[in-house]
């Protein structure tokens, strides 16, 4: 490849183009970055709990270092638990942005109380790590149990249900923890119904990359 | 003005256009950011103590206010103490993002021991909050206490003296928490010499305003 170009970690595996570029779409049309986006093989649902989490981490290693070898100069993965992030860093040389600890980090700098919506009943770790005691809340929406799940109409509304439910228990900032929420783009009428940034984990990486590469 | 603009407060005083733009060209060079930088009155030598600290205060709302009458869209308060980011939050109606607070997000998605170089002895509170126990260190460069210190060139090798120790000590990732420094310009400097990402206050101030204004 000519311009040097970000790596985007789909944890996701599908054939659909529409469905694997559009984090890597998303992020040309916001910040001008050029992508590159490969999924790891083998889960059509995605993570979604700790065995398919622990199963996508060898694969999430492998996928970055041939990223590396074709020639990308940062790493995305593209996922908000953070999946295998020491290990990628570890395993090759350039930089590698975690989707999650990526939003957490943009939400700290928007508010003092985070809302977090995700597809899990616990926080992923790494995001409630980093927030510590600004943690105020965390919800998944009712019936959504992986990000597949959330490209319904029954998930979409019910992910909105639930970032209201966050609002009114006192969020000042939401923080969506799952880059399913990105695909299905529920964060645009978020911010316009309910009045708080709402923090997307693909922008978020997209960001950080985007310091990254120019700063 | 046409363009909505971003607020930088500015806290030194200075008549000098070069040192009251300064912030304001870095992020339109990098990331096209219209800017109109505002000073507080009667403090040449900036914040640097907690006298100096709280004597801003007021000042830095009042600026805001005026800034938000005017038509800008976002505010940044420009010293990596966070300066009256509460009140300036409560007091007007547009985002308001600290540079303090906004370094140490930025960082928080780059490294795991973030060494932070400062002009006080101790870790701006703002800082040390966001960063918890990923704060590997803190370090004051020798001779400097006030952000005039440093654009001497004795102030910059004492800078970039300090930033080699903090990597000695195991630092992943440094964060500039006087916005003094981005003004002498040492972050590329550091980041060829030091081979660790340098975070600069100002930059990471505006990166989360493109946030907020694009996403």
């Amino acid at each position: 490849m000519s311009v040097p170009s970000v790596g985007i970690i789909r944890v996701l595996t599908s054939e659909d183009p529409a469905v694997v570029e559009d984090h890597g779409r998303l992020l040309h049309e916001r910040y001008g970055l050029h992508t590159v986006s490969r999924c790891i093989p083998d889960q059509p649902h995605g993570i979604h709990d700790d065995a398919t989490h622990r199963r996508a981490e060898p694969k999430i290693v492998r996928l970055a270092q041939e990223l590396e070898a074709d020639g990308v100069d940062t790493i995305i993965i593209s996922c908000a638990a953070d999946p295998a992030l020491d290990d990628t860093r570890a395993a090759v040389r350039i930089p590698v942005i975690g989707a999650g600890s990526a939003a957490a980090a943009v939400a700290l700098s928007l508010g003092r109380r985070i809302g977090v919506l995700g597809i899990r009943d616990e926080t992923p770790p790494a995001v409630a790590a980093l927030l510590g005691t600004r943690l105020a809340a965390s919800m998944r929406p009712e019936g959504v149990h992986s990000t597949t799940e959330l490209r319904t109409p029954e998930g979409t509304d019910a992910a909105e249900k639930a970032a209201a439910d966050l609002v009114a228990r006192g969020a000042d900032t939401l923080l969506l923890a799952c880059t399913g929420l990105t695909s299905v783009g529920v964060r645009p009428r978020l911010e316009q119904r309910l009045g708080v940034p709402v923090v997307d984990p693909v922008l978020a990486a997209g960001l950080i990359a985007l310091y990254r590469r120019t700063a």
